[in-house]
Parts: structure tokens; C-alpha cells; sequence
């Protein structure tokens, strides 16, 4: 018989095995084998494999399709396990294009992108508040849920309405139909992934803390109530456990955190902050509250990050004037936590807060307000903000962002620690998420939020989740590849034993008592 | 981790691997698999396979049913090439019986079989009509049907329906429930495949004569309609080509003839002959028309075997007096296939009939009448028949008869002649289907319709479709075999030439023209 295989071969890691065109001998009396035999023999011979799956709708269809096309097709392709699964057939000029989907799963938002399967290019992106924000704000919230009557089929129904929403409204404005879409990749928690899969999460926040699954593999995109291609397959990226899932899985592997001589260190700050450190001989995981005050949920002005956010601040020593900075250059409503932990380290270094994160009267002067009793900064008075009302900053609000941030610092000393490293020994410092893409390292360091590396060790990942998600589309030996960082995972329970507090206790100043770790930091202290 | 394994070993081909006991380890703080994955993981090892798979719908139903069974069940397995499945879970104190089905999938009749996956064990047997004969008897007239809109559909739908609705009765007499059916297998021809299976089967009938599938492998019963466990599996027997299918590969299969050291042949008399000789080395098969007379299907008062049906005839070769036994015992209303060829072999033995098969009357005496111009010979007088007319066979019908019986020989003289062998070399003779139940191997000897094999080589396998089906179900191995089976086989294309023709004259005489083939059969010749 005649194959020729059509493999694209493109640089790097953007080759696609998911499209390939088949060219079969046609059938005749002395050659009698089945059309779906047949082309499975091809395939068999082009994939140099001994699984090649064909759903039934798909083998429906075959007659009439291989008699138009006399026997000449493209195939697209995915790949389960050893399996591979043919998901669709198109003539070899049709000019349609076959679309990948990447999903980041997240408990506040959902992410899409939408790429081309035969080359790896993203076709667009689209995003949406995860609809079950209505049920609850966070994880536990939405599995008490599922406890009523009704509530795991309600939470699921919520995510998959939203998502073939999205994706309907995503493929019509790249000109396509969901029916073009053949294979899906899905990262998220553990928590998220459950309520995705519609599968019981209860157990996920019981002692032991046992998830229903750990590794779901491929699913059929029908069984889940996905709206893409009939014969679309799913890839759900697995999780370690219940603190530890699919989109810090996705994070590593985009990071390609698992592949690195020198350990490497991914951090990625949510409402917890998950940490992971690792080379290609070990990875190491562990997670912990640190979140809050980081994402601007904390301070009475904190906000995430959009129009008319203050991103950035600077505050000039000498004559202690605020240069504010906000997203699209809009009138300020708020301060987003990349902002806030600007505004900290500003008022740090000029002496307006002292190592303790104590306001300092003298130094802060008329910008100090008390209102309820409190002290206040104004960062914006009310005649340049966009709301009218001075936007300020209360030493509360700077209590708890400094509580956060030494969590952070004392989780990263303690994940390194228990590798027999110091966080000045690693080689890159991965920050994941929309808290990366803003935040200043400068800044982080200044408060000792983050340790005080060459500012070139540190790079901002993204959307490391989505990233993990869409290369996972790029090649058929990366799921054994992602299965393979997920048993290589090591989780390290954060005990909050008496040295973790110590260290927390050293954390909480600015920025560490230990200012040896901390060298290029330069305080102006005013005295109090 | 604790697995124990309570794999039944059963003496002989009775061994079951289909249900498992397996007994987990409890989840902990330190050992936190996820439920699914922690059985997956345990029954890899008890199995030794890397490939454990478990629907998402029955991953839903894990965590209640772990916790009550405090992480010790029973798993029902069923294996997809390489990969197993589960199908099922139960307590390991659950008194209820996992059920298996075998299908024989007639063309006219579909016989069904349920037997306990645990043991092997048949629970019952039952059979129907094949719906589809209001649409057509043949498949001829059926494929051409769906070639009318909605004609597949509707074919698809009378043979599964009429399945559903005996599987439901089955049971019911079983005292089970068809969700206890966790795996069928099923049997037939390559046209009822297709139709069973709901996909178009116009090119079985067309040159070069295209199935559209020849090895369906393993499908979830949901996807066929078929209304059993919703996790069973259903295995569907490979063909070889469009004119010979998975009954027949089923019938191999049941007798062994494809692990014999000596060639034997198994023929199986319908519409067709079906015929494959074949040992341990080769298997080679053919089928060609032999059968309407041979299934009482030509002569006038021929109908199938039934109560009051004539199956066997003794001529007193003195008297020329007929006894005379009917199914049952019930006064005679018609003969069926094997009776007619008894009645045959009487007749010649006795000189009623010369060598080429037409009446003598001097030695039928009274016995025939000119009925319409055609000389008749009455078997079963008026006075005696059950129907109040004359039960008569007329020169005609035994015309018919004896152009059955010689291409039936023709085809046996052609197909081992292709392998360098005469009849007379088979070690055994296997004799398949409602024909081969009732046929007496010494009479259709002594018409030259079978060789004149010391009468001990003959043996008669009953239902062997159903039998291969029902095989199929009690090892994991066997799915392998069957497809090697099938891979094993040569397709004989029957060219009716001159010397097939040369042979079929020579056939076409009583026994045949060549006595010193047939020394055992003694014949009293009146003068004519």
C-alpha cells in the first residue's frame, strides 16, 4: 500500500502530530480489507504503533467520505496513552482549520486559548469570572455546596454553561465553529478539576484530604458536556494531591521547571501561595496561606488589577511627593497588590514606614489621617481621585501585608531549607500568575517579600497555568511527559512548628532582622 | 499496600479473570492517592498490567461506595487489547451474580445465552425471531432496504430492540436484572454486524465487496442502544470479508479446528455452505450455494424442524413400507431439511430413486401420483397427515436435492483439493448449526452429499456461533486468539469453472459417478 505521511516537521517544540494525511490503497477484489480497517492498517504503519482507535460515529461516516475523497483523507489525530484515537477525517483540500482548546480551570477565572492544531499558532483568547462565583467566592465554600441536594450537578452545570459559552463566542470571532475544536487541555486545582469533571470534591477538605482522582487522563469531551467535536478528547491535568493541582502541574511543565541543571524555584500567588522548587533530579512542593494582602483583597482600597488601578508607585525621599502611576493612565479608583507592594517598599525606603511597618508621624506629616481611630495614609486625596474620597492606606492594612509577606519569605526559606538551600542559591526565580506579570521584584525584595537575588534570576511566567495547558496540545509524548512530573512531585507539609515561627517572627521586618540577606537594600531610616 | 488476590482458579477452560476481590489500603496523611486512582493502582498490581481504566461514571459512584466498603469490593473487569477495565464494583458480601450474554446473531434467528462471569456457569438460553424478517428474509433484501432513508436506522432498531426486549425476559427467568450484565459478546454474519452495529453495509453487496469494519473490537453497550449494565462492554466478533463472518470465525473458534495437529473441516449449511478446513498451520475457508434444499426449504411440503415435522425416514427395502418419525411424535405435517435427505438416501437405497435421482415406477408402485403433469411420490398418505392432504415429494424436489447435495460435495472436493487433499484425509468433520443437530451423517453419505469418512469422524457442534460466543467470555485471552484466528484464515474465492462444473456433473449422480468414493454405501438397484 501507498502511505505517505504528511507529518509537519517544525521547528522546536512547535511540531504537530495531531494532523496527517493518509493516502490508502483503494480497495479490490484481491485486496478486500474494511474501509475502517484499512485506514486503521495505514495509520498503524504512518504511527509506527499498534493502537489506532476510531470512535463508531466516526466509523458512520466513513463510507460515503472515503468513496468522495477516493480514499485520499486527512486524519486528526490525539493520543491516549499508547492509544492513538482518531477524532476526525477531512478531505485532503479541505482548507478548514483543526482547533486545539487550552483551559485555565481557575476558582475566579476561566481562561481560554484557542490554537491550530497542525501548527501549534494561537488563533485567540478569551476569558471568563468563573459563573460559580454566584455559589461561593473560594474552593470551600463551593464544596460545602455540593453537600445540598443537587449542588455537585449544579456547580458542574455553572462551568461547562460558561465554558461553551466562551468557546462559541471565542470560535465566532475566529471565524470558526466549536465543531472545528478536536482536543482540549484542562488546568486547574484539584477542587476545580472535580467540579469540572462533575465528580464529588467532599473529600477533598476532610481528613485525609483524599481526592476522588489524581490522574484523569482523557475523556471524551461529550461525557463532560463540552460542546466542541463529537469526537473531541479532554486532557485533564492531573494533581499531587488536594493542595496541589493540575494548573501548578501546568506551571511547571511550561516553566519547564523539571528539566533545569540548577534548581529553580515557581511561585505562584493566589489566595495560597504555591510554592515549588526543583531541578531535573528532584521537585520539591508545598503550599501556604500567604495570599491575601499580596492579591489587594486586604487593604480597604485593594482591588484587582483594571482601569484606573494604581499599578506602580514611586515616592521621591527628599520631598516625600507620591508618583503615582494607574492601568490605562485613568483618574485612581484603587491600588492592586503589585501596587501595594510598590507603595510598601516606597514607603519603606523613604522612611515613611520604619522596620516594624510603623507609620512615622514625623516623617509621613500632613498625609497622616485618623479616621476611626486608626492611622491613615493618604496615597491619593479625594481632589485627584476618581471616587471622590481620599485613597488611603491604614496601618492595619499594613499589618497584614506585612504578615503576608513574611509567610511568603518564611515559606520559601523553609521549602529551600528542607533541600538544604538557601533561597540566594537559586538559579531562577519563576513568579506565575497575574501577581507576576505586575509585581516589581525591586519592590518585593526592598520589604523582603522575596529574597534579595540578581534582579535577571527573577522572570514572570504569565498565565502559567494556560501556558502548561497549550503546550500540552503541542505534542502527543507530553502527557507521558506531564504524568511524569506529577510522580516526581515531592509535597512538604508546612508543619507551623516552633522554628517555622521563629522564622516568621525574624520575617516580620523590614526587611528581615537579618539584613545580611538582604544587602542591596538601602534604607533611608528617619528617626521615630 | 494489602492486595489480595481472589482470582478463581477453575480447572480447564472455566477460569474466570472477570471479578476481582481487591482490598485497599486506607487512605492516611501520608498516603494520600486519590480514591480512583488508588484502586487503579491496585489492580495493576494484581493484574500486572500498566492499564487499568475506569468510566467517568462509575468514578462518580467510588467515594460513597469505598467509604461504606471500608476500601475492600469487588471489581468486575472486561479487557480492551491490552487494556483492562472496570465495568463494575460491588461489597465483597454482595450475594448478586455478574452476568455475561453471548449472542448468536442470526440471520433469521438470534439465539442468546447468559452465563456467570464468576464460574462460566449458563444461567439461561433463550432465542427470537430476528425482527428484521418483516423487512426481508434474506440480507439481500434487507441491505437493499437501507439504502432507503432511514432504512438503517430502522433495520438497527428492530434487531436491538428485539434484543432488548429478550435480554429483559432472560433475565427475568434468571431472577437477574439486565444491569447485571456486565459483558456480551456477539456472533454473526458480516451484513448482520453491520446492521447491529447501525452502520451502512451497501458495499458489502457491490464489487469489490467492501464491509465497512472487520474487526469491531470491544464497544460500550450504551454506544449500541443495547440496555444491560451501563459500564458493560461488548465484544463483537471480526469477519474476514464480506462473505465470511463473524459466525464463522466464532465456529472455528468453538471447534478448535485451529489448534488441531491433523486438518479437519467444519461446514455450516444455511442459505450457504460455509466450509473451512483448516489445522494448526492453515486455515482456509470458502462458502458457496448449496443450502435451500438442504434446509427443507425447496420441497412443497419442506419447512423447518418443529413439532410434527418428519426428521427421520426408515424405507423397508422389502415392503417399501415408510416409518415415519416426526418431532414430537405429533401426526406429520411436513419434513424438514435432515428428514429430506433421510427420505432421499431411503429412496435411493431402496430403488425408489436411480443414480440420478429420478423415481422408478416400478419399485415406487402406488406411491406416485401425477399431480399437475409431475410425477409425485407420496410420503405420508391423506388419511394419516396431520395437514388432511397427501405429504408428497415430486421429481422436482429431488432434482433440487441432489443439485444441493453435489455442489455441497463439489465445494467439499474443491476447497481441499486447494491444499492438496482429498475429503477422505479430513481426521475430523465437524458439522455446525440447526442442519448438523438433526442431519445422520449416513444418510447424507449415502446421497454423496458428504465423504465416506469412517462414520466416527462426524461430529455435530450444535449451535457454534453461539457456542464461540459463549467461549469468548471466560478468558481474557481469548479476544487475542480470536483475532489471530481471523488473521489465519485464506478466503477461497469459489470460481465456478469448467473443471468446477466437470466436478459438479460428476456429483450430480447418486452417490456419485465415482462409486469406489463412497465403498460403505450398499445400493439395491431395481432395473428401470
Amino acid at each position: 500500500m501507498d502511505y505517505s505521511n504528511s507529518f509537519l516537521k517544525l521547528p522546536n517544540n512547535t511540531d504537530s502530530p495531531w494532523v496527517r494525511t493518509v493516502r490508502l490503497a483503494k480497495p479490490t477484489l484481491q485486496d478486500n480489507t474494511a474501509d475502517s480497517d484499512r485506514l486503521i492498517s495505514a495509520l498503524k504503519t504512518d504511527l509506527q504503533t499498534d493502537a489506532v482507535h476510531i470512535d463508531l460515529d466516526l466509523i458512520k461516516k466513513l463510507p460515503d467520505r472515503l468513496r468522495k475523497w477516493e480514499y485520499n483523507l486527512r486524519c486528526i489525530l490525539f493520543k491516549d496513552r499508547r492509544r492513538w484515537l482518531v477524532t476526525g477525517v477531512a478531505g485532503v483540500n479541505d482548507a478548514r482549520t483543526f482547533a486545539g482548546l487550552a483551559v485555565d480551570l481557575g476558582t475566579t477565572k476561566v481562561v481560554l486559548r484557542l490554537l491550530d492544531l497542525s501548527d501549534g499558532r494561537t488563533l485567540g483568547e478569551s476569558g471568563f469570572d468563573n459563573p460559580q462565583l454566584v455559589v461561593g467566592p473560594d474552593i470551600l465554600a463551593r464544596i460545602h455546596f455540593t453537600e445540598n441536594a443537587g449542588g455537585l450537578e449544579r456547580l458542574n452545570e455553572l462551568i461547562i454553561t460558561g465554558l461553551n459559552q466562551t468557546v462559541r463566542d471565542l470560535c465566532r470571532s475566529c471565524r470558526l465553529e466549536p465543531q472545528d475544536i478536536h482536543a482540549v487541555t484542562v488546568a486547574g486545582n484539584t477542587a476545580m478539576t472535580h467540579l469540572f469533571m462533575g465528580i464529588d470534591p467532599r473529600w477533598i477538605i476532610r481528613e485525609p484530604y483524599i481526592p476522588l482522582i489524581n490522574k484523569p487522563g482523557i475523556l471524551k469531551a461529550t461525557d463532560l458536556g463540552i460542546q466542541v467535536n463529537d469526537g473531541a478528547r479532554v486532557f485533564i491535568f492531573p494533581n499531587v494531591g488536594s493542595y496541589f493541582g493540575g494548573d501548578l502541574i501546568a506551571g511547571i511543565f511550561f516553566a519547564d521547571l523539571h528539566q533545569q541543571s540548577d534548581a529553580a524555584i515557581l511561585v505562584d500567588v493566589g489566595t495560597n501561595a504555591e510554592v515549588v522548587v526543583g531541578n531535573e533530579n528532584w521537585l520539591i512542593a508545598c503550599a501556604g496561606a500567604a495570599g491575601p494582602a499580596l492579591e489587594g483583597g486586604v487593604t480597604r482600597m485593594g482591588m484587582t488589577a483594571g482601569p484606573g488601578v494604581i499599578d506602580q508607585i514611586k515616592v521621591d525621599a527628599t520631598t516625600m511627593a507620591f508618583d503615582i502611576h494607574t492601568i490605562d493612565n485613568l483618574p485612581p479608583i484603587g491600588i492592586c497588590g503589585s501596587g501595594v507592594i510598590d507603595l510598601a517598599a516606597q514607603l519603606f525606603l523613604s522612611g515613611m514606614i520604619d522596620i516594624r511597618g510603623r507609620l512615622v508621624p514625623a516623617v509621613c506629616g500632613s498625609k497622616l489621617k485618623i479616621v476611626e481611630g486608626l492611622s491613615h495614609l493618604v496615597v491619593v486625596p479625594a481632589e485627584n481621585s476618581a471616587t471622590g474620597a481620599d485613597l488611603t492606606i491604614s496601618q492595619a492594612d499594613l499589618d497584614s501585608l506585612i504578615r503576608s509577606k513574611a509567610a511568603m519569605y518564611t515559606i520559601l526559606e523553609t521549602i529551600t531549607g528542607s533541600v538544604g538551600i538557601t533561597p540566594h542559591e537559586l538559579a531562577t526565580f519563576y513568579v506565575a500568575g497575574t501577581f507576576g506579570s505586575f509585581i516589581n521584584p525591586e519592590s518585593a525584595i526592598s520589604i523582603g517579600m522575596l529574597p534579595d537575588l540578581p534582579r535577571d534570576r527573577y522572570q514572570s511566567l504569565g498565565n502559567s497555568s494556560l501556558g502548561g495547558a497549550a503546550l500540552a496540545l503541542e505534542s502527543d509524548s507530553y502527557h507521558d511527559k506531564i504524568n511524569q512530573i506529577r510522580e516526581r512531585i515531592t509535597y512538604l507539609e508546612l508543619n507551623v512548628n516552633q522554628d517555622f515561627m521563629n522564622r516568621f517572627s525574624a520575617a516580620k521586618f523590614l526587611p528581615h532582622t537579618n539584613t545580611k540577606l538582604f544587602p542591596s537594600v538601602k534604607v533611608v531610616q528617619a528617626s521615630t
